[in-house]
Order: C-alpha cells, then sequence, then structure tokens
C-alpha cells in the first residue's frame, strides 16, 4: 500500500536481520476485514509505504541468535511492545502505549520474507497446517472480546454479520459453552460454506426479523451477549432493547466515525446491568491461547473460500472485500 | 412514606407471620441515599403507603416453620425472587423479572417488626454487632460492582462522592487490592469521621482539580476504574478521559432522568478497551459475601455519624440528607 486505495505488488529490498530478531519466511497471510478498511479509507495506526498482512504464519530462514532452528514453523503475534509498562505487565500488551503493530506502522506478512524484532512474538505452531494457524490472529481478537465479556456456559449470543469474525467468534462461542447461538446476517449466500450447526438460528436484518428471532430463541429474554461482527451497524438503542437482563455488548468492530458517539440511556445501563464493552486487537496472551485451540484440530479450513499466490494479492483483498464468500489467504 | 416527600411515624398493624416465612424483631435499619431519593421525588420500585428501610438486622420472633431458633440474629437479603427463573439460576436473582424488593414493594425496617416471607433471605449474623451488619446490604452493592469491574490487585480506583457509597467502595477496593484510591468530594467536611489512609487522594470536583489529581497519582495512564458514588454527576466526555486504557467505569448510582441519554463516544471505546457496566442493588450471593466480610471483623463502626431511635426516623433521614456527615441507622 502506498496510499488509501493503492495497492501493487512490487519487488521489494529484502528486509534485515533484525538485532536480536528472526528473519521468517512467510509460508501464509490471511486477509482481514481491516486490511480491506485500510486499503479503502486508510487507517488510524496505519503509515505508508506499507506491506500490510497481520494475520501471518512463516518458518525460520535466519534465527539470528535467538536459539530458534531454521525451519521451524510459527505464528506471529502481531505487536511489537514495551513489556515494561504497566499495561504490558498486567497483560494487556496490545494496548501499551508503545506498541507498533505489524502492517500497520511496520511491514507485515503480505511478503516473502518477514523481520520480527522479538523472538517472543513467535508462538511454535508444530506440525499444524500453517494456512489454517493464520486464523490464530483473528480468534485471538475473539478470545479477548469474549474473556471481557465473560461469554460461557448457557449464554445466548447474538452475532451481527456471518464473516469470518462472525463466524469465528461463533465457535469460540460454542466452545466456552454458549447455550444458543443467533446470526443476523443480509447476504445469506455468504454462509453456504458455514458447517450446519454453527448458528443454531439465522436471519435478516429487515424490519424486526432480527428481533423476533432473537425473543422467540430466547424466550422473550433478549441476548445475554451480543457482538456486532460488522462496521454496518450502529450501537443505537434497538441493539440495546435486544439485550437481556445483565445483557453485555460489545463493541468489536471499529465504529466509523459517523457512527460516533451515539446516546446510551445510562438508566437502561444502570437498572438492567448491562455492559458495553470495547475491543481492539488482542493481547500476546490471547495469541497463545489461539493457537493452543486451533492446533487440538478445531476444523475451520471451510472458512478459507479463497486461496491465493502472492501475485495475486489484489484477487486476494478483492475476494475479502466483496464480502460474499469468507477469509481470503495468500499462501507462499 | 404515606407519597413523595410524606414521611411520619406512625401505629401500623402488626405483619402477620408469612406462610414457611419468619417473623423478625428488627434491631437496626440503616438509611441509605435511595431513601431520602424515594421521600424527595419517588422511585421506578416504590408503591405507597410503604415502610421504608432495606439494610436490616433483627433477631427471630416468630421462626414459624423454618427451623430457626427464636433470639437468634440475622441480616435480611432485601429481595425476594422466584428461585426459578434463568436469571435466579445463574445468581442474578436481584434481576428477577418477579423480585420484590422489601422497603420498596414490601414493607421494610424502618419498624418494631418485620414479615420476611422466605427464611433463605436471611444470613446469620452470629454475635457479631447488629448496628455494624446493618452495613452488608450496601457493602453488598459494592460487591456487586466491583465483582463486574473486576477491581484488583494494583488498580487504580477514582471515587465520586464521599458519602457512605463512596467509604464503603474505598474499603472494599482496597481489600481486594487495589493500589491507589482516589476521591473526589465537593464537602471536605463530610470527611472529618474517615480513617486517615482510607482514601490515598482527595480532590475536590473544582475547574481541572480532580483530572490532576488522577494525572499525578497515576503517572498520566488514567484511572482503571471509575465508580460514580453519586447522582450529581452526569457520565460526559470528560469522565471517560479520565479512564487509563482497559478502564472500567459503573454506572452505580441511579442517573437522574435528565442525564441520561449520553453520547458516549464508542470509538475510543474501541480502540482503548473502556468498558462502562451498570449495577443496580446485590443480589442474595453478594449478600452473604457481604456479612461474610463484616464478620471477619471490618472496624467501619466510625461511619455511623447518626443513631437514632424509631420515633426520630424523620431525623434519621433528615441526617442522611443533609449529606454532611456518613451513615444514619435507626436502632430498636
Amino acid at each position: 500500500m502506498r496510499s488509501p486505495g493503492v495497492l501493487s505488488v512490487e519487488d521489494v529490498e529484502d528486509p534485515a536481520l533484525p538485532e536480536g530478531g528472526v528473519l521468517l519466511r512467510v509460508k501464509a497471510c490471511a486477509v482481514c476485514g481491516t486490511d480491506i478498511k485500510m486499503l479503502e479509507a486508510g487507517h488510524r495506526d496505519l503509515t505508508y509505504p506499507r506491506v500490510p498482512g497481520h494475520e501471518v504464519t512463516g518458518e525460520v530462514l535466519n534465527a539470528g541468535s535467538s536459539g530458534l532452528r531454521k525451519g521451524d514453523l510459527f505464528q506471529v503475534w502481531p505487536g511489537s511492545a514495551c513489556k515494561a509498562c504497566s499495561l504490558c505487565r498486567a497483560g494487556m500488551d496490545h494496548l501499551c502505549p508503545q506498541v507498533r503493530i505489524m502492517g500497520f506502522n511496520t511491514d507485515g506478512g503480505m511478503a516473502e520474507l518477514l523481520a520480527v524484532d522479538d523472538p517472543s512474538r513467535l508462538v511454535p505452531i508444530g506440525d499444524s497446517d500453517p494456512v489454517l494457524l493464520t486464523l490464530a490472529e483473528p480468534l485471538a481478537c475473539c478470545i479477548n472480546a469474549q474473556s471481557k465479556l465473560g461469554v460461557g456456559n448457557g449464554d445466548s449470543v447474538l452475532i451481527l454479520g456471518g464473516g469470518p469474525m462472525g463466524c469465528l467468534n461463533a465457535f469460540l462461542a460454542r466452545h466456552r459453552g454458549a447455550d444458543t447461538i443467533m446470526l443476523s446476517e443480509p447476504r445469506t449466500e455468504r454462509l453456504w460454506p458455514v458447517p450446519k450447526g454453527l448458528f443454531d438460528h439465522v436471519s435478516e436484518p429487515k424490519g424486526d426479523d432480527v428481533r423476533d428471532m432473537v425473543m422467540q430463541a430466547t424466550a422473550g429474554r433478549g441476548a445475554d451477549v451480543i457482538i456486532p461482527c460488522t462496521p454496518n451497524v450502529r450501537l443505537d438503542r434497538k441493539m440495546f432493547e435486544l439485550l437481556s437482563p445483565g445483557g453485555r455488548l460489545c463493541v468489536f468492530s471499529g465504529p466509523r466515525h459517523e457512527d460516533s458517539p451515539v446516546p446510551i440511556d445510562v438508566r437502561d445501563v444502570h437498572y438492567r446491568e448491562l455492559m458495553v464493552v470495547g475491543s481492539y486487537g488482542n493481547a500476546s496472551g490471547h495469541g497463545r491461547e489461539a493457537v493452543g485451540l486451533l492446533r487440538k484440530g478445531a476444523d475451520l479450513s471451510w472458512l478459507f473460500t479463497g486461496r491465493y499466490p502472492l501475485d495475486e494479492v489484489r484477487q486476494a483483498f478483492a475476494h475479502a472485500s466483496g464480502r460474499t464468500g469468507q477469509k481470503a489467504v495468500v499462501i507462499l
């Protein structure tokens, strides 16, 4: 990316081995909704020119002084944090004021080689599929959100948007013991590759359809948890009315400028004990948890509806941008 | 209370022993800020005529078929819930759609006798001071809030309002391992009875004084937790700016009608991972936890700055309403 809207495939200089760091040969790098947003409209944390890509797996090409072995496979945590501030020490290294994010502030994984400044950002994936393990990063975002939301036994969960993040959140909610998983998605063709049973109920966001689905599925109580996985929703009063008493809503997708601020009925928040919590990216601990979960053999390969070589990175972006399929991944 | 603003001391008929329930002789009943609000302006959950009082301890006068012993001392959980709905089963019995609250929907503890419909609402206090144990109810409200907020090791906590709820929240935050406890309170005379060390920093809400206090005490990071313990604050942008990244704000005091809705910057909530969570009353589990904490010998008797006999209940309300002292309690 040279500027907003300009994505090209170029020969670039090989990155140098960082002092104390590692040089990886990229195996796979998936396209995130945020990559699309960055291309279309820029991003708060993006500087140009930039090699995008923050959902990356790779093998060690030059281990430097790290002690790692050449050829070993790793997933890369996208952040490079200071490790010393109170947020880093509290396990919130993704909120470190000095964090630099690969694909945003530093070059990312849509390239043959990737320089990683700090070997502790690498999570070993053993003999697991490097394509599948690119899902560790988006799954870690879901782990971050669902930890804050306390998703657990018996919860009813409403997911807005049936793209990769909606599907991964559903997968994780099920894993954490959620009882009823509901989806609102306007493009039902998008759900064709999705296995039966990932969502218990699906509705299009038309008229009162979502409300009717939620109230029927929860015997009138409302959803315990709502996770908007699309920028195309506004956190308006209608959404709060879908929450059960004690219900929790995550600001998971970054709201558009025109959708913020929103008026929130804090009396309703008080008397019904509602929670609104933001989630942005993931901490390194969430990343390790995600790799562990994927390595236990989660069957999520159906999520990859588009596989591309590096010189078709623009096609990969177009696939993700169309929002008709699911995940696009560049495989090297 | 016969109507908003009308509080009188009257002879009333003795309550009957409820079927399966217990009749208590009230030992002490403290005045809550909500009692004052109810008297001044009514309340969402209040019906008239009503004996107020929901911070109550008493001794068994007639045990009925409960198996309890006459003379044993108990603290009373104010709610009577259905015990069968999903919220009750999930430990959120205070949010039960059928809950009836003593002093709001049923007669409360500002009387010689109190009918309790369900013996499981009674928490034994052994030989503890029945006056001190009236604090179990407001302390349980703090436990509810701080559980949701996850107040714990190393947190910096800003409390708005140095009345009984502000002091109890500070006491509890310290108990849970909070590091720095800051207070904003306009009436410093109110803090005269408060032991040194309960608050690390105190500021009056004038100009940038609170902001300066928070930023100095947290090295510019902001408060990890904010708990407004007064209805006299609006949850405006200024308050959110006092939160650290990952910071949590509780809607603890019921906001006034004119202070809701408030515009909330959901982009800030997203990118800084802020949490806004409501807390209203307490579940029976929080009540049991509060009794346990107080029985371990917490020295909080300094909180009772006004002790009154039952026929001076109006003086007790006036003491609490003045918001110059701390807790007023009616002792029988």
